[in-house]
């Protein structure tokens, strides 16, 4: 079992703002991204690639989970803006003892992107 | 830890195609409905209410998650027509290791509700 929570990125998502899929994918770049960004951080989570959260029209997409938490997918999210707000999300997330992270606790960017989300296994 | 894998649905959903919330919700009554049929059998899963799984627009929703499984979000179900083909679905579920239930493998009426999955924790 796994002791960090974990920041999955689907790797294969198209931007839902976007016209057409890129080479590489706007979730490849978000997941490039992330990791360049936290490569030198110590950070509460572990991030990971994902091949399809079955999120497909409205990526970019990314998948919150840790035992004993609840699991969070968020969507339509923009590689080019969202990285430190996603980052602090997940931090927040790690955080938590049940994965819930209060509205108004989220950067505000994210407030409104949550696809849905499954409860803890107790 | 859980040993059986669950089918949570949340009982604070109105079904997507309604024109309006009802009294009990349409949540509410799958989940009735769900717990009624299944009453008699031996389930290979658990049933669980839950109380919103963030996917308010696409109601009815459930959500099957288990110990080493990618957890997965379902969507748009209708409680008068789906009981039986979401009890095959579950128990097909329960009857992987990883929760992957093939595209073909699943019910024709579920097929298209996927509205998200999080992968498994190892």
């Amino acid at each position: 079992m796994t002791t960090k929570p974990r920041l999955h990125i689907c790797t294969t998502c198209t931007a839902s703002s976007a016209d057409a899929a890129t080479d590489p994918r706007h979730g490849k770049v978000l997941f490039d991204k992330m990791v360049e960004t936290c490569a030198d951080q110590d950070l509460p989570f572990d991030i990971k690639p994902a091949q399809c959260l079955t999120n497909c029209k409205s990526g970019c997409s990314v998948a919150l989970s840790g035992s004993g938490r609840w699991g969070y997918v968020y969507g339509n999210l923009d590689p080019e803006t969202i990285i430190t707000d996603l980052c602090d999300l997940a931090a927040r997330y790690a955080n938590t003892t049940d994965g819930i992270v209060a509205w108004r606790e989220r950067p505000e960017s994210l407030r409104r992107n949550v696809i849905a989300r499954i409860p803890a296994l107790d």
